[in-house]
């Protein structure tokens, strides 16, 4: 039997693009003599369609796409990811399911047993769990069918009470298909790939997964479908951050010998895909093409800006460099080499007559009281003004150039450097801003070697350093990430050796900040614990604050 | 047997401050003569803790200052809400408990079956669920212990596949005990109502009932503990969005007659009093006393400045005109007579300088392109530099003054008039607006009769009004309600009889300005379904736009 493992990069809500590329990929995988084109979980609304489940509307929609899809399926079988309604009179009023499609139509759905309702998913919130288990027969082979985290309570310390491979296990299939949901994060390839092979070799049986590729807002899929024997040896992956259809014998794939292991790729370099897979989507699956960016000549900036650049294509990210009189000639000059490098369009435009002009404004308010964080900020929002007001004439998308050890501490401006459509770097600690500068760079200097080597600064105030009132960066980053990353509490972050007085005025920064963090804008994901809808921490509280 | 209920205003996280307020109503209530004090679900740590919940550390520090409050109860019994570890070796690390106190310490826990994980609701996210049942005894009296939802599956249409209840009247209970954390809507009394109605008559028992009061950021919760007889007539209620503490007999409970109903207070005057506590709770847990708000003399702001009036005092709502070359005369006549009525601090700050520097900075970009958008959100965001930088000086949070109307089809200004550390009104469609205003009128004129009656304008170009792009506000927000609220989609809704061209438009502008409310501030919640974390819908779709 010949199975073809279709990733794809689907649209939440997008029915008619996402079947016609289903269909285009049966037609493909049909030429091509597949008995089987297998697809990914929730593939037809596209990945995850949140609350949109909660409308009749929408699932109907789901459901009559399916069955517009399954007509095309008369000579090849399929397997389609969709929520289907609970038609038991108790639980949740959804499943998660899996369509098996032959003879042009749906012959029997399998429901996703185990619900991941942890970091960014809320599955239970619409789901009501499997407790039965069955198998697809398909050209004689027995077809363990599961969805995505239902191959996943097979570690040490169990999320769940059951393990539906143990009930399937039961059944004698002859192969395991896991359809997914898996988005990136830089630990998850080999977490990914460690669960897939502790079933493939508990259960011995071969393995085939597909996953989403693509982004959708700020969760990036990498793909990483693959075909695993039963010894647990992956025997091919698809390609990483595109979309992907290959085809392969279940015979052919118990034979294969695959003892040599993967290569794998450095994390920075998998973060850099990431990002730049997260832009370009972002993008195009909202209608728009240009970004804008206030290049600062600092180090954030500059990267978001070469990020923007490969995905967008260089003519088509605009920047602008808003120097105030606090500005460092370096800042303009290392900006200006930046966009040159790069073939960027950009403008310097002086924010100096619209900062003096507001602070006019308001001087009889503000009478003699000293220059503080009011007039820094004054400076970051009127930049976000003028940013704004170019992106709303002429439809650019404003990219957000915070990284993550700022919005961590809430080193950023609402309303000013906050302001953008997506954060770029938002989940991405300054220690890696400057690998991925270093990266880019691997070939030749794009970004200014200055702008890597200065020291970080705001420049709201004269001769300001980043160090001025945060601690060196590689030292704040791994507080930060035994905060938010390991969710370490103070006493187990001072026992690792840190300063107890720096340990507690870091967490407080974190935790004061939670009302910035609330405005932020989406941020793509890279790591195993972002801001955002997978980190819901209250605003109005007093932990740690 | 005497009880008493505890109805408190916890702040999550405030470990000192919850158990000093916990242990003075354990005094008190012995000092009457109570056998058992009873207070809220989780009341330990607030609701809703979120990820703190991960945090070993804050895990800890529950059952710590659960195991303090034990010890002031040698003389007293006493329940209390929160999280302990999961000692069995599957399933989620924590469960959802209560505490049953006495001797000094906890002699029994008694976990939560039933975990909400809708709207606003995540508990499925941390908590393992109870599915084993015993009763708690007091003075000879056997008590069924329960927490907030698992008294709710006994609706028509369960969304649980079973019934604490029922496993419970089992063992012979002599009544039923709930502690709750379920924070308010104008629906909501009546369903709650409803449900522990259900409960008392279906198992025959009296129910003694205790929920939180107080706001935690977005959440209100109005109280509303009450005591129940076996018929299910409402013998007693605390007072409505405040603290109280009342004293029991449950043989008294009982023998009461209560067919004549609790007087059902209007929605209107109940909405008034949620925000005017969310208000003043967000200042206060958050350490701050002062509001600043953009008057522009419209009723969106005229209503949030009276409602800061009265949660903060007159005296601490400092208003700020801020006109433009598009300001209406009467725009400022209005706003002032307004703050003159309530006494309130106010200064007309003109924004014609600020905005002319920022033009004139813009025109060599701008060039001869016409007057649009551009040119509009500019206003409202010097408007936003403006009141940030008066913030930022002074100590004040920025009230955000959008209505829920506009939020929903996105007819508001990111970084402009969308500024706040709160909004307000952003859970109350327009027509609830000036029906809020009529409500705080009916005595006498505070809000300025022109301000009520003038048709809405956002004045950001010459002679604008509200309906050149949007229909009247009766037929709109009951287009949203349906969406909203009720999940209509597009065929439902306009089976109901509305235009269809109209329909599709509010939907589309409703899904494709959802990238404008992920920027949203947190918004007070008095529907059953508010923006923020209760709904959560992609941005990045392609669903109804």
């Amino acid at each position: 039997m010949n199975i073809a493992l279709a990733q794809l990069n689907y649209h939440i809500g997008n029915f008619e693009r996402n079947a016609e590329k289903m269909i285009k990929s049966i037609r493909q995988a049909e030429k091509q003599g597949a008995d089987l084109v297998v697809f990914a979980e929730l593939a037809v609304s596209g990945y995850p369609p949140r609350d949109f489940l909660e409308f009749r509307d929408f699932v109907n929609r789901c459901n009559e796409s399916v069955d517009e899809i399954a007509s095309h399926c008369t000579n090849i079988a399929a397997i389609i990811g969709l929520p289907t309604y609970n038609r038991g009179d108790k639980g949740k009023p959804l499943h998660n399911s899996a369509a098996f499609i032959a003879n042009g139509k749906v012959q029997q759905l399998v429901h996703k047993s185990l619900l991941p309702n942890y970091d960014i998913f809320d599955e239970y919130r619409y789901f009501e769990p499997n407790k039965s288990f069955q198998l697809v027969e398909l050209k004689g082979k027995k077809i363990a069918l599961t969805i995505c985290e239902d191959l996943w309570n097979i570690q040490d310390n169990p999320l769940y009470t059951i393990n539906p491979m143990d009930g399937l296990k039961k059944l004698n299939p002859d192969l395991i298909i896991n359809i997914a949901a898996s988005p990136f994060n830089y630990h998850q390839i080999e977490i990914r790939t460690d669960i897939l092979r502790r079933n493939a070799k508990k259960y011995k049986l071969p393995l085939f997964y597909v996953n989403h590729v693509g982004a959708q807002t700020e969760l990036i899929f990498d793909g990483g479908s693959l075909v695993m024997n039963k010894k647990g040896q992956v025997v091919d992956e698809l390609n990483y951050f595109e979309e992907d259809l290959k085809i392969y014998d279940v015979d052919d794939v118990c034979l294969t010998d695959a003892s040599a292991p993967m290569e794998k790729r450095p994390d920075i370099s998998m973060i850099h895909d990431a990002l730049v897979l997260g832009i370009r989507n972002y993008f195009k699956k909202l209608g728009f093409h240009k970004a804008i960016i206030g290049l600062s000549g600092g180090i954030d900036s500059a990267l978001t800006a070469v990020l923007a650049a490969e995905a967008l294509g260089h003519e088509h990210v605009y920047n602008v460099l808003l120097p105030s009189e606090f500005s460092s000639e370096h800042s303009v000059k290392d900006a200006v080499e930046l966009a040159e490098n790069m073939q960027m369009p950009y403008d310097i435009i002086s924010i100096e007559e619209a900062r003096q002009t507001v602070e006019r404004t308001l001087k009889p308010y503000f009478k003699e009281l000293p220059f503080n964080i009011a007039e820094e900020n004054i400076q970051a929002r009127i930049r976000g003004v003028l940013l704004m007001a170019l992106s709303n004439k002429f439809g650019y998308i404003l990219l957000n150039t915070s990284n993550k050890s700022e919005v961590a501490v809430g080193y950023s401006t609402l309303y000013g450097d906050m302001n953008g459509g997506l954060s770029v770097l938002g989940d991405v600690y300054k220690t890696q801003v400057f690998e991925l500068a270093r990266y880019i760079n691997r070939e030749k200097e794009i970004i200014p070697e200055n702008i890597i080597t200065k020291p970080p600064s705001a420049e709201l105030r004269p001769d300001q350093k980043d160090t001025d009132s945060l601690p060196e960066y590689d030292i704040l980053d791994e507080i930060l990430y035994q905060y938010i990353e390991n969710r370490e509490g103070p006493k187990e972050i001072i026992a690792m050796g840190f300063d107890e007085h720096l340990v507690r005025r870091i967490l407080k920064l974190a935790n004061t900040s939670e009302y910035k963090r609330y405005q932020t804008p989406p941020i793509l994901r890279v790591s195993s614990k972002a801001f955002g809808m997978g980190r819901r921490i209250p605003i109005v509280a007093k932990y740690l604050s």
